[in-house]
């Protein structure tokens, strides 16, 4: 690796937009926030203008200190320690002397490996002796941490100000098994839900880097992004550019998934970078120990591996842990068998070595380490089904049943845990894997790749996945796994990135909406408005992407004065139905109440049924 | 307009496609279909291989005789006349000897017109007088027309031919309040359906090149694609090509909704070479006729534009005689007023003259003029709501009434009808569209736009609202209009119109498979077969998209061999889950089922639960 003169890193604001942050009122923290500022409307009265301000709208912001317009990048140094004073004020860590990983330390020594390796790695914390640093334990002692009060005031992005605007009217929602809070988030609220295992926190002591974030059916649904090494990547900048695009466009949490020879030394860049809690499946690294050979996997191999990363400040590790012996032949009759890399890994260790699983013998072995430095479980859909046929199978359904046993286990710990979920799946089958997890494994969040809706489009699984992943984060949902356009396919480059974390933007948006999450549809509202009063900067603006509504507006026109036009390019000045809306509109006020009255009722061979619900109208 | 020398219109068979045709057994027709042929897949067993014969997936087939490679394309003298003859032997119609619309003789007679017009425009025919020539009015008396039959073999897909197939099985559907028919279509199953008024059949004998398809939801879902001329076009090529390029990827009808002084002869050539049946808003050319001033507009006006068209051949007219003046006040209160151009220029209209919509007052004469060339009515919903906050209110439910009291009226004269529907709508939302759709419009088939389930994502609105259209058509939408991802930004081009024909059909593929549509699996399990059996080239052609699909395959292993090569790209060959899987499968083979079962008697300690599920294993 090497670091190239100009950083490829994207850091200006989204236009329009600036950073601002909200101050605490329990603990001494400012949450980062993305406002959008908005152009006013003005309204002709009679051949007078009315100006109206149309106020500021507050986001929710994954995008870290990258586009704060008063931070200034330094990858070599890593992101500023955010968290790491509200860690070593609960007094109930330490900082070790040196890592504590056999394969952590050969790295360290290896003088070939210097310039590879992030400069001003730190010692690694860890709980004292007899200590559980996890945000569950806290939660359940009833105490509100920083990271609690962060969440709460994050989640309700200062709708609290506007509360009282018309925009801030919104559709009654519609929640399936969860109990959507109907005012705002408190931090009393969070914790509860974090006590009750409902919600998790990713929030490893050792990526103090990570803004606080909550994973949790009661709360805005979230989507992880996966990213890759590259084989032909040479610089840091690329490495880390992936992770910075993926959480500028809204990625909540990032897996990192990268192969090949020097995971360890890329993973520290990354996570020393990242503002967003980071993932991991740590059996992939264990396997590139034992050169590819999943026979020869061994505990004390994944048991280092695990070590290693949470030291390094790994925030949530997914583990297959669910994929038992006597699972394994419920799929020989599958269409496509075992699709997930992990659960054929530890299928095949299973047969070759006629034992059980080492994941689960040694369940609470992991959590012993998981609670030292508050690494989150997620615990693996091995058998998750990979196409439309293999849905909801007993082989699927098994797994899940020990997933929901292990999760006893975990919060036994007062260990994080959340669960994921498939994969393939048709619409009307979504339900019941939601219904299922919440029962099986009581209440702990669930983290769905998708689902697939159909087999049939490689090329646009972003699209198939979305339908599923918007319905089932709506039926309760917290996470959702995004899909790119090149899965099965290849290895998405940065468009497809892109494209896969809009679209799951919109899923869990969408999720969001039906489910009636407290302001919600305030940013709808007010880009609609913006829409039908032809404020194009504010329309923009508002939307998830900007940069593209705005390329694409200007394909047909691009002038700047088109811009401001009451007219857009799909009707011209003729037909624009908006711009006779506004006519109707005009022409009602001009007619006045009492005129609009008399017109009604001037309808009597109509009317009858209108009546019923004429009082409906200029409420 | 003028000819090129070369015909951009894309009429190559899609790869490893060819057209079939299937007789008819009642009537002498031959049904197109698209047949997709698939290699081989050979087993490795003890050193030897084992040939399995996978055999051809025939598929519904849009895109009419562009695709066969037996037809020669001569855009001046248009499609093949298909229905011509059944249409003539049905003995209750006749050719007229001019056309009936005075602004249609006003355009014929002008010679400077000429080298715009079509060269081979017959004269129109029109039902004999008091004679009726809608399906609806034959299926009432119960008989199965040609156009019946080819869409009972068209809708099963030759599924009859592989119905023993292990690929064959698939989960049961879970319809709402539709009644999917369990087994193959009959064409008395299709004549039944149409004579309920729960389908419809668009198809003007003035059009006889369209390819018979229904639109009703015990069928498959159908999509709809919007054209309109642009412009800066000046070739007649490039405006057919348009209409090819929809069909060619999927789209089911379409819609054409020209503007400018030239769109009677664009029309004719657009109808003259399309394969699928054409809409139409007439109300968009009534306007210009009397330049675009809503208030000018006359029955008169807009009566002889239906009957200019309806000898053109235009399929279905939509028409907005919902709009009712009473309903109009209802809109003044909401975000976005009333985004309809139909519906506006209606408002428009109904205020300026303080008098009912005169679409509405004149209703029965409209009815007069569909049965006398079978053109459907698509009831407009001029007043769908243009963003999440005006979704499902009383403006919108008003209409909805009042199109199922128009609904009535059609089916007095056996006019067929279908039902348009939203536009925005938050999830939660959706399903009462549905279900008051049905009751009130008396299961009369719906066609809805979208609906979008967010507003914040201009750009990506092909994907908020393919959420909103899987969902929708699940629960009983019989056709889907598309949305491009140019929606409420400019006008699509060429990729756009792609990516919203396919975004489509996958919300309306999701949809039969949710709904348990006959067959609607084979084709998710034919191409999930050769996904794990790594046939790439097969997994190419069974999609919606090859070319997509293979271009992004190529895109990180461009070479030939990687095609079937026994890993892809994104795991490599060590972490490759489906060769694992196929190592498990081999390993369960190679041990026998008497192991396997011992394998798992061996685990005692954790196998009461696995015994209990036992018996399902081998099965």
């Amino acid at each position: 690796m090497k670091t190239k003169d100009k950083a490829p890193i994207s850091s200006e604001p989204l236009t329009g937009s600036r950073k601002v942050f909200v101050k605490g009122k329990l603990h001494n923290i400012s949450v980062a926030m993305r406002e959008i500022t908005l152009t006013d409307t003005v309204h002709k009265f009679n051949g007078s203008n009315k100006v109206e301000t149309n106020p500021v709208v507050t986001v929710y912001d994954t995008s870290g200190p990258y586009t704060d317009a008063n931070y200034k990048i330094d990858l070599k140094k890593g992101l500023p320690r955010l968290r790491e004073e509200w860690i070593i004020k609960r007094g109930d860590v330490e900082q070790l002397t040196d890592i504590s990983s056999t394969y952590g330390k050969q790295r360290a020594n290896d003088k070939n490996l210097d310039s590879l390796r992030f400069e001003h790695i730190q010692k690694p914390y860890k709980a004292k002796a007899g200590k559980n640093v996890s945000q569950l334990h806290y939660a359940k002692q009833g105490i509100i941490t920083p990271e609690m009060e962060y969440i709460a005031i994050r989640e309700n992005q200062r709708i609290d100000e506007v509360k009282n605007s018309m925009l801030c009217q919104q559709h009654a929602g519609n929640s399936f098994g969860a109990n959507t809070p109907k005012n705002l988030i408190t931090p009393e609220f969070v914790r509860n839900e974090i006590a009750a295992g409902r919600a998790i926190i990713p929030a490893n002591i050792n990526h103090p880097e990570s803004e606080p974030m909550i994973i949790g059916r009661n709360f805005l649904v979230k989507i992880n992004t996966n990213i890759g090494n590259s084989a032909v990547s040479s610089s840091i900048e690329e490495e880390v550019e992936k992770a910075v695009w993926s959480c500028r466009w809204g990625g909540d949490t990032l897996m990192d998934l990268s192969t090949g020879k020097n995971i360890h030394e890329t993973r520290e860049w990354i996570i020393r970078n990242c503002p967003v809690p980071v993932g991991t499946v740590p059996i992939y690294q264990a396997l590139e120990k034992v050169n590819g050979k999943a026979e020869d996997l061994t505990w004390e191999i994944f048991r280092d591996t695990l070590i290693e990363q949470a030291e390094q400040g790994v925030d949530y590790f997914t583990i297959h842990a669910g994929v038992l012996l006597r699972y394994v032949p419920l799929t020989a009759k599958r269409i496509t068998g075992i699709v997930s890399r992990g659960g054929s890994i530890m299928a095949k260790w299973c047969l070759s070595h006629h034992k059980e699983n080492f994941l689960y013998t040694h369940f609470e072995e992991i959590c012993d380490i998981m609670k030292a430095y508050d690494v989150s479980f997620s615990l693996g859909d091995g058998l998750r089904p990979g196409c439309i046929a293999d849905a909801n199978d007993a082989a699927q359904f098994g797994e899940l049943e020990t997933l929901g046993e292990l999760t006893k286990i975990a919060w036994k710990h007062d260990v994080q845990v959340m669960i994921e979920g498939p994969g393939h799946v048709p619409m009307h089958l979504i339900k019941e894997n939601m219904d299922k997890q919440l029962k099986e494994c009581h209440e702990a969040p669930f983290y769905t790749l998708g689902p697939l809706t159909t087999d049939i489009a490689p090329g646009y699984d972003h699209i198939t996945s979305a339908i599923g992943a918007a319905m089932i984060g709506w039926y309760g949902t917290a996470m959702l796994c995004y899909v790119t356009p090149k899965e099965h396919l290849g290895l998405p480059n940065k468009k497809d990135v892109k494209d896969g974390v809009i679209t799951y933007k919109i899923a869990a948006h969408a999720a969001d909406l039906a489910k009636g999450h407290p302001g919600a549809q305030y940013r709808d509202n007010a880009l609609s408005k913006a829409r039908f009063e032809f404020r194009w900067e504010d329309q923009f603006n508002l939307s998830l992407d900007p940069d593209t509504a705005r390329e694409f507006h200007d394909e047909t026109l691009p002038a700047e004065g088109a811009k401001i036009a009451h007219f857009c390019s799909m009707c011209g000045p003729h037909f624009c139905s908006m711009k006779i809306t506004q006519d109707v509109r005009d022409y009602a006020e001009k007619q006045g109440v009492i005129e609009a009255e008399a017109l009604k009722k001037g309808m009597e061979e109509k009317s009858k049924e209108f009546k019923e619900k004429g009082s409906e109208v200029y409420l």
